[in-house]
């Protein structure tokens, strides 16, 4: 399944996926790839929705990756006019993320609502550094706060989740707590919050969540576009998020991505450091920012390892994100494969 | 004179050079490698000190560096017995290297008295993270409270240091504060600590100076030994410098020296950084250790760009870094050039 798998790295995930087994003990059933058949898994997803909501209405919330597209296409497909889709403008997403994601989906007649819950995130964020505490922050302004409040102002009686099964083994095993886990980790949703929860995509991992996106007729733009996490540009900041900070990030991320879209890797980020390091400006000390980039070669997130990019692709980069982006000094590119790395730093 | 230098690079060392001529008033002229006549200058720094230290007593402390060890066979060429070499151990040097390096001298005649000071050094760092303050506690340890004490116990009256024409240039330029920089920046030693300070390299840049070691006769293993800072480990420490995370540091250093000597680069070092990134070790989430890696091409560390090591070097690099250094879960290559880089990142 992995084309950059080598000997070394065969022998690493035996062991790590030993001792995940032992640690997991998860009730949730996989259902990989290989035995995955897209149309029968949409029939009966979509049955299973009707099914449980009856005659409730559901809403979702869209990102615009590829799980909760196909959780937008399921949810029309299985309710019509009684579901309800939202993007949810955390003011933590990409440059020009928000419009863009809801006209593509008008285009393929899917009506979405853009929130604008900036200020609701961001007052959560504040002053937090820990990573455990900014994913819990996120956690409670989506669920909490603004999904909350959508449900009580539209009756909804179910949220459809684009959680997939590396979200919950990763949260399980306690690596990252993915800010989409509630149940796994003890959280009744309908108490909570108000409503429940449904997680069609929960038994898939990535490449499998692509494949259905496929079937549904998602656009390739959305079908083959590279993960991005879920607290979105939080989790590329280390230390507190504020909107300053965010915004530097932002364009270090477009840096990126335009660089690095041709590359055909899984997944391409930049990282905002904490640290300072010394840099040089004009002839002067400039203590600057640190921008850690990272490219990923893998097909299921479980396991990957940097992509070996040229120089030629590298050295451009790091002369973009110096000059282009503000009190930028320092550039550098993540050479640690997961594990012991993860994808993302936060 | 520099290999490495394309049209880019060119302009950028142009636009840098004319702003830095502008902000420097430096008196001292430097000798450039074409025109320096190693013999000629040899014979005029042994009459120089000579006849500056008259009948004194003079000291210097040596580092195993190539401007330390030249300084040290200019001391001995001129003085004699009327010189005393230190090495200070300030607990911020490298695996073995305190001993190595006397051992090194006492093979080639020359005697080097092993100091320990490691309890002073981690005193006065304690606590610091502000990376000129702790370039300023380095300096007054090793000044005041060391070389004092040392100073006043052998009646000496001068010290011969290894200062060269790019540690004043970016101490004046306030790029870094060089911690042998005294006088350019309006400390006058003999009120301050006794005695004083004689800099016979102050005109030649490193690759200048690598040429007068090999003149006087050092070996092939300090005359092309990459550039190593004053400051030593605790350049390589983001946030405060503790036994501990120099142990950390200095192990990392070891393993980069090990796998990158033989690529010939210019200068190659691990920085701690004080960030932490998640990890997974053993399926469980390590919130661990960040390494950067830095490699140089350059010729007088001036400028310097990123050297373009394989990603068959960096793989095992990266392998190592993750196994042998305890807590230490991602590692980064620096790919941004010197400037807006320095090379160290403090």
């Amino acid at each position: 399944m992995d084309r950059h798998r080598d000997p070394t790295e065969k022998r690493r995930l035996n062991k790590y996926s030993k001792e995940r087994g032992a640690v997991l003990n998860m009730k949730i059933k996989e259902i990989r790839l290989e035995e995955l058949n897209p149309e029968k898994f949409i029939t009966e997803k979509v049955a299973e929705i009707r099914s449980i909501v009856g005659d409730g209405l559901a809403v979702n919330a869209l990102s615009g990756g590829v799980d909760s597209s196909a959780v937008t296409l399921l949810g029309h497909r299985a309710l019509g006019d009684r579901f309800k889709t939202y993007f949810i403008d955390s003011g933590l997403m990409r440059e020009g993320e928000p419009e863009h994601t809801v006209s593509l989906f008008n285009d393929i007649g899917v009506t979405v609502e853009l929130v604008h819950a900036e200020d609701t995130f961001f007052g959560a964020l504040s002053g937090r550094t820990d990573p455990e505490e900014k994913r819990e922050a996120i956690t409670q302004a989506f669920y909490r706060d603004v999904f909350g409040r959508l449900v009580r102002e539209t009756d909804a009686t179910h949220l459809l989740h684009g959680t997939n099964y590396t979200d919950v083994e990763e949260t399980v095993a306690g690596i990252k707590r993915q800010h989409n886990i509630l149940e796994q980790i003890g959280i009744d949703p309908q108490k909570a919050y108000g409503y429940k929860v449904i997680e069609p995509l929960i038994q898939l991992r990535k490449s499998a969540v692509r494949k259905i996106a496929i079937s549904l007729g998602l656009p390739e733009e959305i079908c083959n576009r590279p993960p991005f996490p879920g607290p979105a540009l939080a989790a590329r900041v280390i230390g507190e998020v504020t909107p300053k900070r965010v915004k530097i990030v932002r364009m270090a991320t477009q840096i990126v991505e335009d660089q690095l879209s041709s590359t055909g890797a899984f997944q391409y980020l930049a990282i905002l450091h904490e640290d300072r390091v010394t840099g040089v400006r004009e002839g002067k000390r400039d203590y600057g920012l640190q921008i850690e980039v990272r490219c990923w070669e893998s097909t299921d997130a479980k396991i990957g390892s940097p992509t070996r990019l040229s120089y030629d692709l590298l050295d451009p980069l790091a002369e973009r994100l110096t000059t282009e982006v503000p009190g930028v000094v320092s550039v550098t590119y993540n050479i640690t494969k997961k594990p012991p790395s993860t994808i993302e730093a936060i």
